[in-house]
């Protein structure tokens, strides 16, 4: 039983990887950035995508894709921040979004006039890492509440992603955690790895972050 | 397929939940207490295990089972602050603890001369719901960093839970975050829900989790 067991699972993992690759050419064919933003729970990607889209939104067209186990309060707090119109899904259980729930979620989205796309993933640092969603990239948040040894612990996350964004950084001088010891433990799993330290409470170390993705989307760095 | 796919998990639940029944009962014949502690990665199921350990292993003949993805770090910090055996359980990619693991990690266990046994679940808000591992209960520990809307995030966890601990309360002056409404939340999902407000930091908390656990095993309070 463990041979099928793992027979029916590669079948829906090549499945998904088929569809994660249609979203891939559809979202390049309409010129189309995507990041698949990945955490533990409460890491606060609603929150920096709260932050970015106030900042950002002016200037580039950003469209979201919030999944949940349960609820769709993600995408309502981002919907507050932005006239766009952003996508909730639900996944009933489902520890990760899947490449199908992305690829319907579009349909609801004006690919012609959307230059960058979060699509916000169900709070894990296990599942997530397995499921190519046709994104450019997975961008890891590392909230600095959760201890440095997390990159060793759950390594295929920080190895699948290109950036670690580290969150709540205002808590520092309340939490014993060396950043620089979570910054090496990262780049021991994945030294390809470029990392930011941010606060969406403050606003600290978010300039990088909103550079980056400008540069990510048009090539130059974001107006002053 | 699909229907496929579920026939299959259904078998593989079906046989955990047989694998548990028995653990169960091995843990009722020998008098021992078990708790299966699940939260999302970094909310101090360690810290809480490190303090417990110190506070009540001199009373109570204390076991653990760590499980985690990758590395034994947990099981290693737990054996600094104890002198009996902790069992290290790595999953090996797997999002949760199984019966089987539980099973095997038994056998290298002095179970006659176990009071209190917990069970350190990987760092998961959804996976470890949905395995029985034999346990007495479901303790979910919650971090005052996380957001209170976890509970209706993440029903399932709490539906099945017991006992919330909430951790790291030190913090509370310097996040955005509403221990009443949180416990709202969790008692909307699960009227029978019992909470602690604790920090394993300061110690802030602790004595009503101890004297639980006590109880808990031997039917009285715990000694001053």
């Amino acid at each position: 039983m463990a041979i099928r067991r793992i027979e029916v699972r590669e079948r829906v993992m090549e499945k998904n990887d088929e569809i994660a690759a249609l979203v891939r050419g559809r979202l390049a064919d309409h010129g189309v950035t995507a990041f698949n933003l990945v955490s533990s729970p409460g890491a606060g990607k609603t929150a920096l995508l709260e932050r970015t889209l106030a900042r950002l939104g002016g200037e580039l067209a950003i469209a979201v894709v919030a999944g949940d186990v349960q609820t769709e309060n993600d995408a309502l707090r981002i919907s507050r921040v932005t006239d766009r119109l952003v996508q909730a899904v639900v996944t009933g259980g489902a520890c990760h979004l899947d490449a199908r729930q992305v690829s319907v979620a579009l349909d609801a989205l004006d690919l012609d006039v959307t230059d960058l796309l979060f699509i916000e993933n169900v709070g894990n640092l296990v599942c997530p890492a397995s499921w190519d969603l046709g994104e450019r990239a997975k961008i890891t948040l590392f909230a600095v509440t959760e201890g440095e040894d997390k990159p060793l612990k759950y390594p295929k996350m920080f190895e699948k992603s290109s950036h670690v964004v580290f969150t709540k950084t205002d808590l520092l001088p309340y939490v014993p955690f060396d950043l620089d010891q979570a910054v090496a433990n990262a780049l021991t799993v994945n030294p390809a790895l470029e990392t930011f330290a941010t606060s969406a409470l403050t606003g600290a170390g978010l300039e990088p972050w909103y550079q980056f993705l400008h540069a990510s989307v048009l090539g130059v760095p974001v107006s002053p």
